[in-house]
């Protein structure tokens, strides 16, 4: 039995979040609903221009495990973060809740990764990423052993972007696949997709055996509008292949079949940032735990459902109880 | 006309907020409700106990003028971060809300302060404050003509406790009454009350022009357990006395008159954080607006209820049409 169920590398960031009118966004060119990277400058403009924060700790596949911990998986996190306050608030939140977290701290070089995300009175979020010490992770720190003892190699597109990072995951791949773990993999957003369609391609080719992505993201993946034809090459590839669709829930290919799953009823949508990752958390750890594909759909939309009703890309209700009144 | 409304000295302090059982405080031996002060040890020590946090921008008299800011006030703010990510974090909120604050950071010496806060499933918050560069604040960075600018000088009794920020109170009360200004006061704790009771009320006797302070702390104040007898007393030496009464509303005396407001319903209390910070905020914005003493005790629970209905001390509706939407 291996040590972990699921080890994710990702980003290690902490969100700064406000609420902005759309105006905010469209004076300054930022497209409604994206993800972006900046750099340190524009970070601080854009900081600047904002409205009072509120900081959550965030990261695309840390939120996942940290949803897939509140859920009973045993997990683990790695991803680089600065010695600084913020970095430390990285550090102690996700080890609260549950995750290990070994990374070793930057020391010098560029702060702790943030995100300046813009919540629009809609509850859609727009990610404006300074990555920081993200960048930093390498090779060296990847504990093959740990690797080794991870059922599931969980990977986010977002961190295939800086050279050192993606260095680092392809040396866990290798790793993981020795050991005859699975590898997941989420493709993050349209921007990773268009900047590393035929990485992507390739890793789906040989690698993966679980895929997640929305429907904009598979359409870039496969570069055409019929999402169909886009699942269906997605489908000769990856073991599993799982399609979020906002609201209108998932689909997934599994095992010859087909499942379309609806999507968790919201009073109100808060703030969306996290959603997809609270879906994969919340997927993988009901795979480990050896429920049928359309529950784990079911389970990740329940998780997705928690995380938009807030602020803030880490879920607040208890998630075992909350899925355990909708599903059991 | 003064160019300011209201220049509040006080903590600058960043909320780390978690939810928590009531074991998680009876287990360590601390008193729900309270706020007690923490060294950097006990800091670290139960930081590293509690749940996955939120970070928030606080700090009582701090959350007073954003509170106030917020309804139209214009409000500055006397306080000392550290040179570090906190404190830039406390330095763009505060601004972000509107607030003029030009306060040096300490460099070198402890980090920027923050209060350790525990939430009960009740809503009850629990406020364990590591002052840290707080204290640093002096005599040195008082600026004499932004005191004397600003209508109401408003000083919190946290601040009261370490001595270099008492001498730079004692200054500005000094400088405000030379100008003419008004001076306000909150007595802040039970604890603050019990440390300085003669200093306290050496401040009533001659210095204060308006009072807030809770049923508890009036009590404290004059050692008795009688509240009415309390606030004859209080009423005998401040101009404008106010006693705020959590859910009950709140008591006003002032101009030979004594008035009762109800409190505002709140459909669920989160986190009770800030409820006296804004009551405060929103009764002096009120008053420098000539609203009636009502009126401004009104638009004190407003502001109190709006507070406590989620996460953190800050104000995230628009307090100005909620205020409107509930009194015009």
């Amino acid at each position: 039995m291996p040590q972990y169920d699921i080890l994710a590398m990702g980003n290690a960031i902490v969100d700064v979040i406000s609420s902005e009118t759309p105006d905010f966004l469209s004076s300054r060119g930022i497209q409604h609903g994206c993800m972006r990277l900046i750099d340190a400058t524009e970070a601080e403009a854009l900081y600047g221009a904002m409205g009072p924060g509120r900081e959550i700790s965030g990261g695309s596949a840390a939120n996942s495990v940290v949803g897939a911990a509140a859920l009973g998986a045993r997990t683990a996190f790695v991803g680089r973060v600065a010695s600084d306050q913020l970095g430390q608030v990285f550090t102690h939140d996700i080890r609260a809740a549950g995750v290990h977290f070994a990374t070793a701290p930057a020391s010098g070089g560029p702060p702790t990764g943030r995100c300046l995300i813009v919540v629009t009175p809609d509850g859609e979020r727009t990610m404006n990423t300074y990555l920081g010490a993200c960048q930093e992770l390498d090779s060296s720190d990847l504990d093959a052993a740990l690797v080794a003892q991870a059922g599931i190699l969980y990977l986010e597109g977002y961190l295939w972007d800086p050279a050192a990072p993606r260095a680092a995951m392809q040396a866990a791949i290798k790793v993981a696949r020795e050991a005859g773990n699975k590898v997941a993999f989420t493709l993050s957003d349209v921007f990773c997709v268009e900047g590393h369609r035929g990485d992507f391609r390739a890793l789906l080719e040989s690698h993966v055996d679980i895929m997640f992505g929305n429907e904009n993201e598979v359409k870039a993946l496969y570069q055409t509008d019929d999402i169909d034809a886009a699942m269906a090459e997605l489908a000769r590839h990856a073991c599993i292949t799982v399609v979020t669709r906002s609201e209108k829930g998932a689909v997934v290919i599994g095992g010859g079949h087909r499942y379309e799953v609806p999507g968790e009823r919201v009073a109100k949508v808060v703030d969306t940032t996290g959603a997809g990752d609270l879906f994969a958390g919340g997927f993988m750890a009901a795979l480990v735990q050896g429920r049928s594909l359309p529950d784990c759909a079911r389970i990740g939309c329940i998780s997705a459902a928690e995380v938009i009703s807030h602020f803030g890309a880490r879920p607040e209700a208890d998630l075992r109880t909350l899925v355990a009144s909708k599903l059991d």
